[in-house]
């Protein structure tokens, strides 16, 4: 199954991708699109009706961002060996975590808005997923029961920031719209292996990125059992896990984000986002 | 005014504390002591009540964290002159901020436990504080007006898992209970100067923190809203603002946390906290 949530920022409304492709609304059926209504049970719940006897949405509604209420927004670092490289970085020998805020979440297509003055602004496209379940010390092998869905997240990230303003990353990693996820949450079942994914960003229509999640250092389950033994996971919480390489950072010389570009970028099965750059404005 | 939430765990009540020290029930008034409940005018209803018209909460209930539905748990790292020294590390020049889970925070009572293996747990009394309305790019001299209230904040923090598991702090300071907070939440008018408040923390009843405010190397009013330039702050995020010297890691030889240890502590006028360590079990 596709979940989604459309409708003006803050006012989401849950919907459902049907097999065309057409959003149906789910507003009779669940409150949200939520990791707390995963565990207590939507996917049995929707996956018993009909989607063509559900509403279908009309009109070119805004998508949001396709999980609400979220709980930690966790995200690992340095997670393909190329791309720890191509920072300079050594390969991580366990997963590197750090946290972006909730606040910086946006829908898949809204716009990516530089911070005033900001000049190292930088694109990350990476798989990410939800929690549906209270998860503490799960094993490698039962690690991936925790997951509720699978997901597109843009992790922008301000280098600068990031890097050269007194230490932890995740100064730079959670202005305001730096968190674009979406289109659509995608249930297990129909992603299959979510370490056999292509995934790519173009920047103006140049190809940046362009990798497969069998690349990563640590696999999801790793990631999943790793954090588990750190923290309580909740459902609800949100975990992206890492960047290919293909980054402005990486570039040489480096190359960064600027009003008036635009990133398309996609996971293979998880849909595709598009965000225009812009300047601040009050 | 001092707010406080008693009851079970997950199921805690919201309760005003009266002039002598007893615990009033707030179910009637509140549904439970948030920043959204702050930001909705929280303060001005219940300052308009008679405390003495409300019911007495009796018996010895367990008293929870001060603060419910916590959205991001930020803190701010080697905010003392004195600790950043006693840990080897430079004296910052902007503040340092990382994360907590919100899934680590307990009551000030409430049993620290000790992770499996874990050999380098260690204590740090904090001044806290809850955001009550979102914030953004806030000056200096408007920050505290985003301050719904303060309280006491022990970040305990495993210095293993913080400083030699592959980078970022996150790693050792988000373990379940490392985080007790309260007992009281206290508004702003009632603590006057946050930056003119003592604080201290024994250890099997031996002073081990002893410090005060003033000796913050970025005030409170500099945290908010320097914070507020790298991400929207929302109601109900909650940020301490690090400990001062005094700490395992800054002893020679070191001193970590073991079972059967007592930690009592307290910033002034904000309550005392009081954790057995005790060792994991299933």
């Amino acid at each position: 199954m596709k979940f989604a949530r459309y409708g003006e920022k803050g006012l989401e409304k849950p919907a459902l991708v049907d097999a065309h492709g057409q959003l149906r609304d789910l507003s009779a059926h669940c409150e949200d699109v939520t990791g707390e209504a995963f565990e207590s049970g939507l996917f049995e719940k929707i996956a018993a009706l009909d989607p063509e006897s559900l509403p279908v949405v009309n009109g070119s509604v805004r998508i949001g961002p396709c999980v609400g209420k979220i709980g930690n927004f966790i995200a690992i670092g340095l997670n393909y060996t190329d791309h720890a490289e191509e920072t300079n970085a050594p390969i991580p020998t366990e997963p590197i975590l750090f946290n972006k805020a909730r606040s910086c979440v946006v829908g898949p297509y809204d716009d990516v808005v530089l911070p005033p003055g900001s000049q190292d602004a930088d694109w990350e496209v990476e798989l990410a997923f939800l929690i549906g379940r209270r998860t503490y010390r799960v094993s490698q092998d039962n690690a991936l029961q925790s997951v509720a869905g699978y997901f597109v997240c843009n992790d922008v990230s301000e280098r600068d920031y990031q890097l050269k303003r007194e230490g932890q990353w995740m100064k730079g990693k959670c202005c305001p719209t730096f968190g674009p996820i979406g289109p659509w949450l995608v249930t297990p079942d129909e992603v299959g292996d979510p370490q056999n994914l292509s995934l790519w960003l173009d920047l103006n229509d140049e190809r940046f990125q362009d990798s497969h999640t069998s690349k990563m250092i640590f696999p999801i389950a790793e990631i999943v059992s790793y954090l588990s033994h750190f923290m309580i996971l909740e459902a609800g919480d949100i975990v992206t896990t890492g960047t290919p390489p293909g980054v402005g950072l990486g570039m040489k010389p480096e190359r960064y984000l600027k009003a008036g570009d635009e990133m398309r970028l996609s996971v293979e099965g998880l849909g595709e986002q598009r965000q225009k750059v812009v300047a601040f404005s009050n």
